[in-house]
């Protein structure tokens, strides 16, 4: 086993500037889901990857439509019925590339520079696509098979919210039938080693507080007509208390408390400083209501992310504007319901309506948290292929952030997670987005590792 | 005497086409004080009034300097030292003309249709200056003379605030000395008479609410860092109780109470239908803090003329926004003091600063409440003028908005004020503005009464 686990090892270092010249060719693909006009550059991407997996040998490679675009499907089952079988989740689409003119090369064309390659997509989740890409080919070429059955899911929609990947999922839970899931989607830093393993649920809504029938003169109006600002600004205003608990009805009732081995690992996972100088403030705010770290991830919250009405000039105009809106973003605990809790808002927002002033409020997106294995085999597998390669473990860390896709398998399969992430990068989301080419060998060569402990699970 | 009245009545009405042919030159300059690039403009329109001024053979004729643009002045002193000298304020300058393509005629090309003269500032207020030049013009040719003595002080800066009335009327006190003031800028309708004798005062302030350096992702910050979207929901929604009743601590200490005949005179002009159906409400808001009508006029508000914050674009953004801010429009009862209203208004709103979040509130425009005379000779005068011209007397009507000019009148000078206004027109600050030529023609008729009567005024 240990040979084994060196040829293949071995075949990555050998192959390693191939590997990234071929990357190139992923990288090209400007599969950018946001924007409808690379539609065809999406699907193309897609059917490349399906290629990429039939020449590997992989079985039913297909791009699965979806009402939006397809998720790329691949299988190889020929383990054996006593091992693992492993699903393993990346996507392939990519963030848009605007502002352009801040990017100081072609977003489409990869460019290797100071150990880095620089292209959108390069780190999230390319890196994640063509790091199993590469991993199969070379377990395959120097053994001849993979150590466990394996089924490639490969979304074409996450950066854009994966609207479908519910309704997919619902449809193929035989297909998608796994032992474990493998989330690809993420960061592997050699020298500081992490791993997401569970994050928040989200709720977002917009609202709409309509008065007058057009924006009438504040000289002869005011102090008869209520004016819609005045109502916007006591429903934002009221969300918190003085200590920012919020005072949505009901808020905190599904709210699972963690426990204290989890406490303890949030508590370790948070770095309190760093958080500060990033927000650029001296202290945190509603610190009465549970320890910093607990609130960043495990407690819910609440914030309006934008508000607007009225005249938004300079100078003055002599107006009670027709209407307000402002948009909230709420961030789900453990355990809370997203459909329950939009109820919650909607009801809270709209009992503002009064005689003369309408308060409408729409919820958008809705996402479940998610939570991944923090013990058991599964993450051991993860655990000791990283210190044996790098030295040390990950540590454990919770994200206040939120990842669809994981609070759907969570709840419609019920399979336990864990993540590897290959490679590390920089820029995601931003101009000039790299990925560092020695953390994703470094990165392979773990996964090499992964994936022959993850053969000795018993199932 | 009513020969003489009849001599320059007949006189008006024999020139009236010569006087509207001629009024298109004084509309042809297109005097907008708010756009620099007219400033050539405003200074050509109040020289060629001077030169109309010194052709009647008013002395001591000028555009005076001032801060921003002229004040055009000239007297007319020879009515004898027993007559009452009439100070007369209209304002030269015009509103912007934009949108432009919705206009029908060339904004600065006077065109007569169905009675009406269609320009930008053909109401508003080139028709005060029109019909002074033309009363007075009317009066010195059919008699030789004015019945009382006339200084005339045209503004070139209304339309923009009067940023340096205050200053002029301070350094110009002594020039401006007059038994009566008399105020032109307005409307005279001959179906519906009224005059407005009293409106409010004004502060407006913008405030900024400064939280986090920049946006932050409200995934891994939401429930740490105070969100100043939400500090500013709560100033806003602080400022009223569900009453209607302003909370900045002593804001209502300096409101004067109406008297009992002033209360009913206000009922008494007060449209409550029309102005529930120019707002498009059904019902009011604060009724129990006192009746409508008094609080359209002589009660204070607050008002947010607008607001803004964050991200205000489609779908959501993952954002706690970095700051917020809005616009406070106060209008001022009788005896509230601008400025004391002002650091009442900016202490309240700093009040709300966190230790994590900044509030700076900045005042802006500051005017003082007016008042013109209600009863009394000066009035009599105008009434009894209007009444023998169209058959009944001026509605007196107070006003919920504001006009600085009096206010700096009122306190500085504080000489007694009148109303009256030449001719009627609507599009006032929009496109196809327009004058109609029978209320015109009317209100000079009105004029040459109104000025023999204040003749008849002892001083």
């Amino acid at each position: 086993m240990t040979d084994s686990i060196q040829n293949t090892i071995d075949y990555l270092q050998e192959t390693r500037d191939r590997m990234m010249e071929d990357y190139k060719e992923l990288l090209r693909f400007p599969s950018i889901s946001a924007d409808p006009a690379h539609a065809a550059d999406v699907h193309a991407c897609a059917a490349w990857i399906v290629g990429q997996l039939e020449a590997l040998g992989f079985d039913k490679c297909e791009a699965i439509a979806t009402e939006g675009y397809p998720v790329v499907y691949g299988e190889w089952l020929k383990a054996g019925a006593d091992k693992p079988t492993v699903l393993v989740y990346a996507h392939y689409d990519v963030q848009p590339v605007d502002p352009l003119p801040l990017w100081r090369s072609e977003p489409f064309e990869g460019l290797i520079r100071d150990g880095k390659m620089f292209a959108r997509g390069a780190s999230d989740n390319k890196a994640g696509v063509w790091g199993n890409l590469k991993l199969f080919e070379a377990l395959l070429r120097t053994n001849g098979e993979l150590p466990v059955n394996v089924k490639i899911m490969f979304e074409g929609e996450e950066e854009s919210g994966s609207p479908s990947i519910e309704a997919f999922v619902k449809a193929n839970k035989e297909r998608l039938k796994a032992d474990v899931l493998l989330n690809c989607d993420g960061d592997f830093a050699p020298d500081d080693p992490r791993l997401y393993y569970g994050g928040r649920g989200m709720v977002t809504a917009e609202v709409r507080v309509s008065g007058p029938k057009a924006d009438i003169h504040s000289g002869l109006y005011g102090g008869l007509v209520q004016n819609p600002l005045h109502v916007a600004g006591r429903i934002i205003g009221s969300f918190h208390d003085d200590e920012g608990s919020i005072q949505v009805p009901g808020y905190y009732d599904m709210v699972r408390e963690a426990s204290e081995v989890e406490k303890s690992r949030i508590e370790a996972g948070f770095q309190a400083d760093a958080m500060k100088e990033g927000a650029g403030v001296n202290q945190f705010w509603g610190d009465s209501i549970a320890p910093a770290a607990e609130r960043a991830t495990v407690y819910p919250t609440c914030d309006i992310i934008g508000m607007w009405g009225g005249y938004q000039g300079a100078g003055s105009k002599t107006i009670i504007p027709a209407e307000a809106g402002f948009k909230i973003t709420m961030r789900l605990a453990p355990d809370q319901d997203p459909p329950a809790i939009a109820k919650a808002l909607k009801d809270y927002v709209e009992s503002f309506t009064t005689d003369t002033v309408e308060v409408e409020c729409n919820v958008g997106e809705m996402a479940w948290y998610f939570e991944l294995v923090t013990e058991g085999p599964w993450l051991e597998a993860v655990q000791s292929a990283i210190e044996a390669t790098v030295g040390k473990r990950a540590q454990l860390v919770r994200t206040g952030g939120s990842i669809p896709i994981l609070g759907v398998f969570n709840r419609l399969i019920g399979l336990p997670i864990t993540a590897f992430a290959y490679g590390e990068g920089e820029g995601i989301h931003s101009p000039n987005e790299y990925l560092k080419l020695d953390s994703f060998y470094t990165s392979l060569e773990a996964a090499v590792r992964l994936y022959h402990n993850l053969a000795a699970v018993e199932v």
